[in-house]
């Protein structure tokens, strides 16, 4: 059987999604809830990582075991087993080719941006940028230089060279201003490591009158991983959606 | 010079307001900002105790230094000092004979509750029932008889019998339905302690129709430490004003 699961957390205490050395990654901790419930050691898939306290509200993981145990059922247990800041969304069974991450048709991230830094209770869930205010229609401006399919070398981590593919389409880019937050919507095929954070940051350096929207022309045509030195903070990001 | 600070934090991951044997309190965390800026030992006094998980947006706290610092100075020296999880509100110098805690002449709570357990975002920010709904009107209803001055023995720690005087005013309680959650405002002159809390959470089993509004009214009658046995889950509650 192949299970497919749409999961929620809230990513502020953990590691980011990968067990690494020491423990409290996401990734753990819902391997050792569904080892748990299917009685059996259990290695699942993610669509991709997040990375340290980034937020999901729509990842996709995939499992394989030979017990059949009813969706709904595996989605009220592993509820109970996991801790509250995980939440199971939605439990399917899939076909034998499907897979979490070479199925993934598209993404959607989803980043908050405030510029009030006097709320306690937004710290691990918004970027925040202590500015008075910022150039909107500008930044929506930059966005569509962003809506294209290219080379995003110059929009990744600087370790990235050993991958050698690093052309990615970004099909949606939108950026809202709602109450005293502007919310930022990015849709593509798939993203390189940091890409979203380093794209929002960059557009919200247009936003303060940093740099221009030439300058950020220049850096995509740059193709070169030292061009962007800007990258959003992690607290802000959500993975929203995983397309199949 | 006496110091007033208003200041909000997220509770979440603190024991609570008092500093006891082991550490992580928020009475800590700010006597330690406190004591470096004015380069003194200094003991803060705030409004009332917080409990363990519970929030504020407007807690109070004064104390005293012969150092005087402008307020706008004091302000934004202990907001780089705090964890981000304390921000200081306002700072106001106040007369000598002004005590948080003696001089404040009421306090309003806010409560927020939730139907919804599936969302990890809100697991230490509001309570959770899991019911598919909750009767409104009745709720509504229920809080009107809790605005009274009146002995509230029935409505706080059993281990409170140490204090004579029980006597306390509420003279505003309502509840707001707002999107997917309830909103309860109560406002009183002062409230014992856990008393916030058993009086929601004594609604909310209204609400869910497991006691009646007569049930409510022999609880308030009673002034026995034992006749309620209910209380709000800390994560919901916050300290959003007191007045001088």
């Amino acid at each position: 059987m192949k299970y497919k699961l749409t999961i929620a957390y809230d990513g502020s205490k953990y590691i980011g999604w990968q067990t690494q050395h020491q423990n409290n990654s996401i990734q753990e901790a819902l391997e050792l809830a569904i080892s748990k419930l299917f009685n059996e050691s259990i290695d699942i898939v993610a669509s991709g990582r997040t990375d340290a306290k980034v937020h999901a509200l729509g990842q996709v993981i995939h499992f394989e075991s030979k017990k059949q145990i009813p969706c709904e059922k595996v989605k009220m247990a592993l509820n109970t087993l996991v801790e509250t800041t995980i939440k199971i969304k939605k439990v399917e069974l899939v076909p034998e080719d499907f897979h979490a991450r070479f199925s993934a048709k598209s993404k959607r991230y989803d980043y908050y941006l405030s510029l009030d830094a006097t709320n306690p209770f937004i710290i691990n869930y918004m970027g925040i940028e202590k500015v008075k205010s910022l150039d909107l229609n500008l930044m929506q401006e930059c966005a569509k230089v962003f809506i294209t399919t290219t080379d995003f070398t110059s929009f990744t981590s600087s370790k990235i060279h050993e991958l050698k593919n690093r052309v990615r389409t970004i099909t949606k880019f939108e950026i809202i201003k709602e109450n005293n937050y502007y919310h930022f919507i990015i849709e593509g095929n798939s993203f390189l490591r940091y890409m979203v954070r380093m794209i929002v940051q960059t557009v919200i350096e247009v936003g303060k009158h940093t740099i221009t929207i030439n300058d950020v022309e220049k850096m995509l045509v740059a193709k070169n991983k030292d061009a962007c030195r800007y990258k959003a903070s992690a607290n802000g990001l959500y993975l929203v959606e995983v397309k199949y």
